[in-house]
């Protein structure tokens, strides 16, 4: 039999039902206190707005993935936001250019996108995260770092591991130390995202080969690429990973993988990849970055907690309830909810307290167990 | 001169600013607070859905007011939420059709729609409320309409009136006090609304003129009503009035208006429209109805809080935040974060503590005025 309800949400859109939604509310709050409590200001940008302004600051990532319709009211293209860091990074870059820097903000909020992909068919996700504008230092890649961990043990994910790479590690061996042609670049690094030796070395890479056995547990890792950097043309970059990990070692398992690039286009000197125990996917991911249009230095980081939220919501316990009867007294009942007790008030002489979900009920004004 | 930000977003869309997105969140939160501890459960339902199922379920509703789009996946037209409690009527009606009624949810969560319009030209809004499922009577209105009351007071609204209303009067007059043919309902539906004597009687209406002077003060009005209702025909709607506005006497400012129609189309017996002083048009509104499609009869209530947002923010206490020099201690930071205080790491020796917000210091592990 085929289920009624099946056809009424478009492939890749669901409804949050109570015990999911309220794991989801948790969560989303959990992080965004741990956020605030660290300075970072929440804003909330709109659901919409023009394409090209949110293509522009997405540095040319596909606008194909943006759900697009036209304006009847200015008859230019619209798009949904697919990413609200473009939209931070906006705001920074106009209403609150004149702020002090360093800049923290944060958000949450859902994001769609047109289409799911075979890791994820969802198209549209809760997207929570901060960003740190003006800085794009060691320093304020380990408070991202940092944060990022605390947002995730706060919204109840154990088992951390990050995974820090370095996106622009080919091209700053290319200036110097290993000399390629700009062509040769983009050769390389694809070769180094596939891991395929015998390729990276029929694209001029051969220097390039140990990258790839550079990969694993950060202090193995690290030490086999400053082996690998000769001329110390990698020295700060090395530093800086060495001052990160020193931040948060004991509350992550931490790995690098220096010449990982994928997912990481528009990230500068350092980036870095989220996981969490019994959730199949990445968490989120983050790095230091310059703003679209503005061209301001910024380190953030994004997680996606749809996973999470489904992975910790059958632990979750189950608010208590204290049904109220027909003419209960209600300041009785108001100084229930008082003590954070949550009531159900019968509304008719049908109703009955277990079926509503109530374990207690209210007499003699307090609650007693059923 | 141009402002060079004015055309960043389009018209009736706008970015929450940390102080306005800060009050934005309270006031969202405050609100569920108070649904959730008189047993709504929140529910989550997507930003976008089939518009054939998100109209259907609207009930005709004005699907041009929807922004709308193809989606390549269904090959279907999609359309972003312009109500949440259609999406909410749907999960009643399907994933949880099988919950005990009366079957309480909420939700909060932003709406868009294509055009505004003269008195708001927002085309995005946060939208809040509640609804309880399968259930219409006097008890359930009186429940909602105190809830609504609750809600607005958490948020910080002030001076509440509520204007309620009869949205199926003409109907339930016409079919045995004052006869009506089903054209004659329209016209004098119409006119009534219009608050047109001299048309309302050229509509046959003329036994129907008093209710252009029932609209007033509560008990006034219902007066007036029953003096007007000879037959008997109103009475357990008079009666259902008069049990609600027993429930909230005192907590607001209670009207009459019983043949106000404009915004009440789809409801059944009851409405009602919220204001707080200061804040200008509605807040929102509520009232009885059956759920499009399912046809089960609910009661529930919507909120618009954006201009409450902005009438109490500058009001609101901004947060104090306590700066953390460079090379402070990370648990004497962690401690003062654990006792609510916010606190500003500083990244190099060019961060200022009074240029980045803070009134207090980190010194000798304790939070110092500055």
């Amino acid at each position: 039999m085929t289920d009624p309800t099946r056809d009424l949400l478009p492939e890749g859109l669901e409804d949050r039902l109570p015990q999911s939604a309220a794991v989801a509310t948790r969560v989303e709050r959990a992080a965004l206190a741990v956020l605030d409590g660290s300075g970072y200001d929440r804003v909330r940008p709109p659901l919409i707005e023009f394409e090209k302004s949110m293509a522009e600051r997405m540095d040319g990532l596909a606008t194909r993935r943006l759900f697009r319709f036209v304006d009847p009211v200015s008859l230019r293209t619209l798009a949904l936001r697919a990413d609200m860091t473009v939209q931070v990074g906006r705001i920074a870059a106009t209403g609150l250019s004149g702020k002090a820097r360093p800049l923290r903000l944060c958000y949450a909020g859902m994001v769609a996108r047109i289409a799911g992909d075979q890791l994820d068919p969802r198209r549209e996700a809760l997207q929570v995260g901060a960003e740190l504008i003006g800085t794009d230092t060691a320093a304020a890649a380990a408070e991202i770092v940092e944060l990022a961990i605390a947002s995730l043990e706060a919204m109840g994910a154990s088992g951390i591991s990050i995974d820090f790479t370095l996106p622009d590690l080919v091209e700053t061996l290319a200036a110097e130390e290993f000399p390629l042609d700009a062509e040769q670049v983009v050769a390389v690094r694809r070769e180094l995202d596939a891991k395929d030796a015998g390729a990276l070395r029929a694209a001029g890479g051969e220097a390039y080969l140990p990258l790839l056995y550079a990969a694993g547990p950060f202090d193995e890792a690290v030490a086999k690429l400053a082996g690998f950097d000769g001329s110390g043309a990698l020295a700060s970059r090395i530093d800086g990973l060495k001052k990160i990990a020193e931040r948060v070692k004991g509350r992550a398992r931490l790995t690098l993988d220096p010449s990982e690039r994928h997912g990481f286009e528009y990230q500068t000197w350092f980036g870095f990849t989220i996981y969490a125990e019994g959730v199949r996917g990445t968490m989120g991911r983050g790095g230091t970055y310059r703003i679209g249009g503005s061209d301001e230095p910024a380190t953030g980081f994004s997680l996606y907690p749809e996973d999470l939220v489904e992975a910790v919501k059958a632990s979750e316990p189950a608010r208590e309830a204290v049904f109220l009867p027909l003419g209960h007294d209600p300041d009785a009942a108001a100084r229930l909810r008082a003590e954070d007790w949550r009531t159900v008030a019968a509304l008719s002489e049908a109703d009955e307290a277990r079926a509503l979900g109530c374990s207690h009920v209210l007499e003699a004004g307090t609650a007693k167990p059923l």
